[in-house]
């Protein structure tokens, strides 16, 4: 065996205890908010077929896809004159077979295919697993980063639509954060503009030049939507509608008038209209939701049909944290027609360094272990068993350190693994039952006996 | 995009929402108990870089790594003539770097190895993530499953073996477990014995027979010896220990007497005695502990230096359901020398499959909607959502059925989804604020207030 000095793929990452804590938090009160709304967790594998994946994503997406090498000889199947080739896309397929998933979308829509006739819908699944992408590494973007989705399919009550809003609400806000935007827009509006301006081919370029408002200003939108084939005319009657201000209901009366001769346009607003019905009567508060129409806002066009959503944190400097919408053919390309859907999906690896920037992380590491007893000797060991043993008995979480050490060593065990109380056992605390608890934050020691320092720890 | 019928690759699940429920169980139940003992989570990605991997697990164990194949133009930096041997086994580390991770323990090693700096030593760590093996699929063989670890390195104390018994003790109780047994042995031990037959090189040879005794009996143990090498002299030797019976203390009395002049033998019954020791003393009632001496106990015995365990039930005809032991030089393999650890591992999906056949997951699936609120028109509707809105303030999962449908058809949906509680609305309800809570198991309906609901599903 020879010794190989560790290192990491490159993109990817250890998650240390400390860590772990943090990101099980924010999992955790994701999958409570869920739960509460009636979703289920399901898991897929982490490989798929080959053909399950490719075609999904688009040519780019299709080459982020991370293939498995086929078991065995696998060269040994493959034509010698084609091998010679050495066009690698030509001879992946025969050498691979599987891959990793490279969102949880495909999967979730190949799972309801394969498993339509076990579920009842509408099917409300949520999913918090890895995904793999072989992009080039960057700050903050990772080869293997966790997903975590909430979709629900076979129904298109707007009800769901407002139910996300309100997961959102709910989840952002348990995790400590106070201000952030959730923006909704819904792909029949852009549509409905399109039409008005009689460019519904023009769509694409449209909702592209649009979306850089944020960035490039009203000048620059200009300047975009003249390269790709507007007119000045056409832009005169975007105008209104890009710079579209005021409260949701002025934005909401705008688009109307803009629309109006658009079917499809007026749909789209009765949509958004129908889904602050829904929140005005699921919510009793209605000043606490930041909810703005946001008709800039497309999110991957071509996948969604109906609403669509993002939201942005305004606490920090950082992309979307998280974003979603409706999609009317999902399960289509697994042959499975008009099941109709809508998710969200939360960008759990933003929010971690959202709440690390903020200092929002509960500053108890709850899951950690509680109380850390010395152990300076033989005699203090064995006066020490029992006593562990109790403290477990009641659900605290304890360590005996396992060997006789110096006071300084196991105090440094304690504070880096943030244990927050440390047991002192010496002499006089066996003579006199009297046993020391020292609170490492604030460094105060009290003489407690064993029941006194249970009621303390288990409060 | 062309249209798929999709499938899974042979050896991988899909877990549906009951299956996660459970999966959830059993692994929150193992990980609490990893906590209250000490224990922090770690992960670590799914894929390491070739090298790590192989060489680690045996010739045969590097066939079922599964490789990551090169992304881009994998094959252009083939050499031409080299590509044309069509040499599998050669060419994969050309065009792959990475793997899929075959267990948890070497990625451990390489952490503990990568971090030494951040480390607080004694470092105790559990891991619960998917593992990969391209093996043959069979009943209960997957090609991904989940490994559920826990291990401490950076401490020699047997304090650590004995709480590893604890937690097998505690966790397996708390699943629903009654009839089960910790089966202990020792590397030392087996050494010792093959020392005083006069074979120590023998000792694989040995302990590949004796472990057979369950299955073969002492007479097939017998004639495998001495096709491995043993003189009926050695085996008459060999017998008593062979067939050790009797309670763990005349076992150990026995072996006493057996391996009195083998010094690494009397070691490793010394290290069962302190393990024994340290049960005493934590353990207030020794009856309940289902620890069972066995020396015929080996597993991978190239791979541990002391204490051996494995967990068996005895209420259904299964393999080991756990297992583990102490290891000295597990990070020597990454150039940190010298670093005793000790570990146990607890079979998940076995775990799975025993609770299933004894029925001993908990009835009420506690994660799921605990109440559907029946739609049976707008009006309805509109009289529920301030309700759906009410129980889910007070944390119970709820949801409302979200279109108007038939009765039966949300029933079913209730039924299919193991919901307890339906809330149904009809005109009579909404006129007297009198709403009708049928319990769907017992099938019993009664009317109550909002109020009165909320205490009842609370509770």
């Amino acid at each position: 065996m020879s010794i190989t000095k560790p290192s990491l793929p490159k993109g990817t990452r250890d998650f240390s205890p400390q860590e772990m804590v943090k990101r099980n938090y924010i999992f955790d009160t994701i999958k409570t908010v869920f739960r509460k709304y009636g979703y289920a967790e399901i898991q897929t594998p982490s490989m798929e077929n080959l053909g399950t994946l490719t075609g999904k994503y688009g040519d780019e997406g299709d080459k982020l896809i991370f293939k498995i090498l086929n078991s065995g000889d696998f060269l040994g199947k493959v034509d010698e004159s084609f091998l010679a080739t050495r066009n690698s896309q030509l001879i992946t397929p025969k050498i691979s077979e599987k891959a990793l998933r490279y969102d949880l979308t495909v999967p979730f829509a190949r799972y309801v295919v394969m498993h339509q006739s076990e579920i009842s819908f509408p099917f409300k699944r949520f999913q918090v697993q890895p995904v793999w992408r072989a992009d080039r590494p960057q700050k903050g973007r990772y080869r293997e980063f966790y997903q975590c989705d909430a979709d629900v399919v076979g129904s298109s009550s707007l009800l769901n639509e407002a139910e996300f809003v309100l997961i959102y609400q709910e989840a952002l806000s348990n995790l400590g954060l106070k201000d952030f935007d959730i923006k909704i827009n819904n792909r029949k509006i852009l549509t409905g503009i399109a039409e008005i301006i009689g460019k519904p081919e023009l769509i694409v370029d449209m909702t592209v030049a649009i979306d850089k408002l944020d960035k490039i200003g009203f000048e620059g939108v200009t300047k975009e939507l003249l390269e790709r084939g507007f007119s000045s005319a056409d832009i005169e009657k975007l105008e209104p509608v890009i710079l579209l201000q005021g409260s949701n209901d002025e934005k909401l009366e705008s688009l109307k008038a803009v629309l109006a001769s658009s079917v499809v346009g007026v749909k789209g607003i009765e949509e958004i209209e129908t889904v602050f019905e829904y929140l005005k009567a699921l919510n009793p508060q209605p000043s606490t939701l930041n909810l703005q129409i946001d008709i800039t806002l497309a999110r991957g066009l071509n996948y969604y049909t109906g609403c669509i959503f993002e939201v942005k944190t305004n606490e920090v400097a950082m992309g979307s944290i998280g974003g979603g919408g409706r999609y009317d053919d999902l399960t289509g390309m697994f042959g499975l027609k008009d099941l109709t859907g809508v998710g969200i999906s939360f960008g759990a690896d933003r929010i971690y360094d959202v709440l690390e920037e903020l200092d929002l992380f509960p500053a108890s590491a709850a899951q950690g272990t509680k109380v850390l007893i010395s152990n300076f000797d033989t005699v203090a060991e064995k006066y020490a068993l029992p006593l562990l043993q109790k403290l477990r008995t009641v659900s605290i979480s304890s360590e005996l350190y396992p060997t006789a050490a110096k006071l300084k060593k196991q105090m440094s065990y304690a504070d880096a693994k943030n244990i927050p109380y440390v047991i002192l056992i010496g002499e006089e605390e066996m003579k006199t039952g009297f046993l020391t608890l020292k609170d490492m934050h604030t460094g105060v020691q009290e003489q407690l006996t064993v029941d006194e320092i249970i009621g303390k720890l288990i409060s």
